[in-house]
């Protein structure tokens, strides 16, 4: 018999009050410490370089279950785009509104109600419970869970499964799970020609030419029609630059940036090989560095994902949707120790002004978590 | 019976010794006038903006025979490349030299010279001559040729036939005579899309894979494979550029500059509809602004030509290749109003350091100049 649901809006208001722009913590990770301190757990306030972190465990024994999430924020955009103060958390009309009320500050405070009464029932649960907190998530993400993740690792430390707390859900709570996501990477092209001047292009090679026909081959056709699990693969053409200022000159160089948006059937080391192969059918001098932000990764159907279907069904009356799509998240860097999901809030307000997020949403948010407790050390 | 040929030596001296680098005069025309008023010419300096002119006639009857060129040199470059100072007009081994040795302050004093024997040999020619100098060629040419073109036909004085004393000869002098030239015309795109999130391509419009398609299509294939007297049409794209700093960030626009040089198979107004319906192939919005600098211009075989060729055969006992290539030159304007053709030096030294001029090669040209003019007026 429980008491009554533990209410997240306060703590969620506690955490929008600290303006937490990435990369500042304004007092968030403070205010979670406390919070989980209160709850038993060991907490670890990590700086990596310039980034705050929060490492709290409950219990040592296994499975081991880490919610991941983060108190930085997205800049607030223009004030006067804003009805209340973005770090007001002002509650009107059974709306909760401010900057990270849905990204991801009013996730974590559901996370913590929701595990606040999971503790109430289950004194001694059967495994160990950890949060995962970043300042630097919308930042760059280098000093962040990625750091976190080597420290636990160094510790034995590495959890069973990982729940990621972002807002992912598209119309209704819990009516997507993220199971994996695209990787990224960015490739920049510098193609040599010879300069000349336009009036004999024969005594000339003109990288110009030669850098829209590669992006012509790259372009034309989808690079895959989407697998199993993921949509296609994209590719976008996102910079091209010459800088010549003289009409009649044929530049000697032509430089294009590129970003690539891909599914399991790819690496990036399979993408960047077929770049090279784009580019050798010119036979011309260039250079290309790519930077991978994140490797494709999924977590395959199985005991972790089948407890995140459970949890859902028994809060919502459906099963979730399997889904891949959308930008990348922290959740690549814990894929590659542990099968690893993202469920959250309706994100429809997400890095926008008067971000928002229902109080009643955050309420059966907080419920949705403590049933995957439930299930996921069932 | 005629006497020892004028040498055409001092007086191309006289001209390099004024540094009249585009828009200096630096004196130049002062020396022409002088020559030409020795010689009765009637002479006015007219000065459109910045840019000085001299218009020089004799004779009022027609045929009214025009030799046009320009007394404005291009800058000199580094002083250390010269052997000489450019504009000592050293004569050294039989050679002089100095900034516009071939272009083309030896080419007038040439025409002087032999202008000098004509007219000793024939006091009252069967028309009139007269000499279009300007001192802006190698500058944006606005104030220059074609504005005196428009002040002579105010006054009714538009010549019959004209030629241009470029350094146009390739190996030997009088071995090609231009007949023509291909037209020049930049044309600057931007083309718009929707600018959006890398990862989420379907929301967005990318601009630079439009524009890629578009040059793409511009650049495949030849325009054309030129024609009887025309090399063919090339097309050069001299710029694209976007300048967008956000590896993830679609840009909203793209820009693109290129550069025609087009045969008398085209106008600019043929081409710029030829880009037009390239550019409406993406149903995207775009700006296009188009700039001529000339049209293609031809002079066909007739009377004038077969005066240069006959001119051409006497002097050196080779008839001249009659050729279209190159850049284009203030023959552009002329070409309007009358026949026109280039004929001069071998300028394989212009606009280079140590630009130079054989003394025998100056003296041959003097010679050919005063073919031309017997065979103008035969
Ligand atoms: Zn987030
Ligand atoms: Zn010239």
């Amino acid at each position: 018999m429980r008491n009554t649901p533990t209410d997240p809006v306060p703590l969620a208001q506690a955490l929008i009050r600290c303006p937490s722009v990435t990369p500042a913590d304004a007092g968030a990770l403070g205010v979670m410490e406390q919070a989980l301190t209160a709850l038993g757990f060991t907490c670890h306030r990590l700086t990596f370089g310039e980034t705050p972190n929060l490492y709290a465990r409950r219990g040592t024994g296994g499975p081991h279950f880490c919610y991941a999430g983060h108190t930085d924020v997205v800049p607030t955009g223009p004030a006067e785009a804003w009805t209340d103060g973005p770090f007001d958390a002002v509650v009107r009309d059974g709306v909760l509104y401010g900057r990270g009320a849905c990204d991801m500050k009013g996730g974590i405070a559901a996370f913590v109600a929701g595990l606040t009464d999971y503790l109430a029932a289950n004194p001694n649960p059967p495994g160990s419970i950890s949060l995962l907190i970043t300042g630097d998530e919308e930042g760059p993400a280098r000093d962040g869970t990625v750091k976190v993740l080597d420290w636990m690792a160094a510790r034995g430390e590495i959890p069973d499964m990982a729940l990621v707390g972002e807002p992912t859900s598209r119309a209704a709570l819990g009516d997507l799970v993220k199971v994996g996501r695209r990787g990224s990477m960015t490739a920049w092209i510098t193609l040599f020609g010879t300069q000349g001047h336009s009036a004999y292009p024969q005594r000339a090679d003109n990288p110009i030419h030669r850098l829209v026909r590669v992006l012509h081959r790259l372009t034309a056709a989808p690079i895959d029609q989407g697998s199993q699990f993921f949509e296609a693969t994209t590719l976008q053409v996102t910079g091209f630059d010459v800088g010549n200022p003289a009409n009649n000159v044929i530049p000697g160089e032509a430089r294009a940036m590129l970003n690539i948006r891909f599914n399991d059937l790819h690496t990036s080391a399979s993408l960047t090989e077929h770049l090279h192969a784009a580019l050798r059918r010119e036979d011309a001098r260039y250079e290309m560095r790519v930077d991978c932000s994140g490797e494709s990764f999924l977590t395959r159907p199985g005991p972790f994902v089948d407890a995140l279907k459970r949890a859902v069904l028994r809060a919502t009356g459906q099963e979730p949707a399997l889904d891949t799509g959308g930008g990348t998240s922290d959740a690549r860097f814990i894929a590659r120790f542990c099968p690893v999901a993202e469920l959250g809030a309706v994100g429809s307000t997400m890095h926008k002004a008067n971000e928002a997020a229902p109080v009643a949403e955050l309420r059966d948010l907080a419920a949705l978590y403590r049933m995957v407790l439930e299930e996921a050390f069932a």
